[in-house]
């Protein structure tokens, strides 16, 4: 029998899939498992997506340009231009997902064995992008006890070597929940051209901001056009994961021509996708109000809830709709499986994401898990329920 | 300024799309031009695929399973059935595209700098993917003088290194039309078998044979179910090109599983396309046997036009809708550039792709294109016809 490539052997499993079959055995057993592992928001799509695709009338689905339909591509500079970031249609390679924009841009920008410098945690998949584009991601880490800032530049600098090749931050940040400040950023700007590298960033959750903050795209850091890279995604400002559509942005032309070209391998991104997001872009600003003003109240709600648990501690995010929860655990992924094979509070459960999987330092996020904050109000509160009744009964629970 | 990655520098363009600007230009002159340089056939996509979409009533465009939606891989095991193929739904994951589908086996089974043979001319798509994923790929060499048979076995064996990892084929052939039998299937299966390889089967054109021909799937080759990998797609079975949805097919476990974790990584197939594709299932055999039909009469009607056309020849392809054309030119790229650029019959002209790009042997297929016959009979010979008239003026035309 052939054997696998090393890639092949050692593509990381997802940390926020891989307790999915114990959750199902729980369902099975009747047990109802609130999902916080994964951020599926329950927020209705825009009624205006659903409709263009409802209203789909081409006799033939046909292949559309390699870097985006010119039709969406125009009016997604228009949704650019209302958030403040100024780009043509010709600085944007439109993807299958912000996956396939991270990894493009992992793919033309990093040769295999060079370094990304990546704050951790850092989401997951990251590594898998990491590992499909032969790039070696090097975490600079980050702390729960100033809610996950951004790590002082000194660090960067010390992990600096000549394989360095671009920094990537995710911001609001994935899993943490941390928004980094346009000073931040600066900094990272005056690091990137100190050392000539990339300023990759992902920036899908740029709604979600709360209590007032806006958030700065480095899309607006000034002097670093060649530098900068903008993961886009609609998934979760239209609440539409499933279609899959993203975008790689930038200034620099070359980036853009090389992403172009592997654009062109893999053909066009997904034609209805592109209806839906096209109509979606029309959302009213009523829309983006009620969803922004819901997340607000829930992450009230949960992160109240479990700072209120013996021995918990969950930073107050800023944005996106993530946070990295501290338990009082010695392997927080084993009390998610127990959580999911042999516990059960009125026939209930909850299933959250092993923080491990978010660090790529192997003694790190041993006592932390994800948690996404998408579902109502009332399911978080009664998630919280679960979790505390189950810290009292967990045999590991660090009393 | 950073510097792009070897990739990002060297992803070759696509053959088939690189002269579009000047097709742009020509139109933009009032010039019609007839393309026969891509394969995106002018067929209706079923109305069941059509109607399918027009009536989702989802108000969450959700994720789906990474490996496809449970219901979609289900009735693809019935179609696979119904065209002799007995497989589970565990037995694939589907992917965005054929593309997906080849990136991801590349991945997972071979090494970056490994090797694989794939007889040439090929689809040049798989360069790009090749390139993605740091894997060479070895030509072995085919000829229009036997319609581009499979070669000997002697030539696989005689460019097999310790590090091929696998053979990869296009049955019916991506870009020459030849349809491979089941003896030929046979040979490729025995040397897999000595030397350890994968098998490799890109079968998207299953549906497209002629003369009564029957397609063999590689998935029904005896004793090598470890070895074998089928690519799929659903673009040109159902024309519908632009929703993007393929399979990776394997009774291999590990390679099963190992594209599992590639496909979290990336999350999950787009959704509408799998809404599309599921409904096409149920098109009706007549919508089958028409389409089939239809492109059994442009084949024979573009291929008689070509070969009355002094000093060209055209195989007379099984399979597939595509055919490599000789050329009476030393230059077939400046003729395929010079019809755009500087040629006219009647305010009309023709695209074509050169053969060149089709080759991974640098002085092959100079005196070549391929063509698609994805038109109507009528504009078939219309283009034949300027391809006549352009062989008549160009100044380097062989007389």
């Amino acid at each position: 029998m052939p054997i696998l490539s090393d890639k092949g052997l050692h593509i990381p499993p997802s940390p926020i899939r891989k307790l999915v079959p114990y959750a199902e055995s729980a369902k099975r057993r009747g047990i109802k498992v609130y999902h916080l592992n994964i951020g599926q928001p329950d927020i209705p799509t825009p009624i205006e997506a659903v409709r263009a695709v409802q209203n789909v009338q081409d006799t033939v689905f046909e292949y559309g340009h390699s870097a985006g339909n010119e039709s969406y591509r125009r009016k997604l500079v228009g949704y650019y231009k209302s958030v403040g970031i100024d780009v043509t249609p010709d600085d944007m390679i439109i993807t299958v997902g912000g996956s396939e924009a991270l990894f493009m841009t992992m793919s033309v920008c990093v040769n295999p064995g060079d370094e990304v410098l990546v704050p951790e945690p850092f989401y997951a998949n990251y590594n898998g992008f990491a590992t499909e584009s032969g790039v070696n991601i090097k975490p600079i880490f980050s702390t729960i006890d100033n809610d996950f800032a951004l790590p002082p530049m000194e660090e960067f600098e010390r992990h600096i070597t000549p394989r360095t090749k671009a920094i990537l931050i995710c911001n609001p940040n994935n899993p943490t929940g941390y928004l980094y400040s346009k000073e931040e950023l600066e900094q990272l700007r005056d690091i990137v051209l100190r050392h000539d590298l990339f300023l990759i960033c992902d920036e899908v959750y740029r709604e979600f901001c709360y209590d007032g903050y806006q958030h700065f795209s480095v899309m607006n850091l000034t002097g670093v056009n060649e530098h900068v890279i903008m993961i886009d995604s609609v998934s979760k400002r239209y609440s539409m994961c499933g279609v899959r559509l993203g975008a790689m942005v930038s200034r620099n032309k070359q980036v853009i021509e090389a992403g172009l070209k592997m654009g062109q391998a893999r053909l066009c991104p997904p034609y209805l996708a592109q209806v839906a997001a096209e109509a979606a872009i029309d959302a009213s600003a009523s829309y983006f109000k009620q969803v922004h003003d819901e997340y607000e109240k829930r992450r009230n709600c949960i992160v109240k809830a479990l700072n209120d648990i013996d021995g918990v501690y969950c930073p107050m995010p800023k944005g996106s709709f993530y946070s990295i929860v501290k338990l009082p655990v010695k392997d927080a992924e084993h009390f998610a499986q127990w959580l999911l094979e042999s516990f059960e509070y009125k026939g209930q459960t909850v299933m959250v994401a092993p923080g491990t999987g978010f660090y790529a330092s192997l003694n790190l996020g041993h006592d932390e898990v994800r948690i996404a904050y998408v579902l109502k109000c009332e399911d978080l509160l009664a998630a919280a329920k679960c979790l505390e009744e189950a810290l009292k009964v967990y045999p590991g629970t660090i009393r």
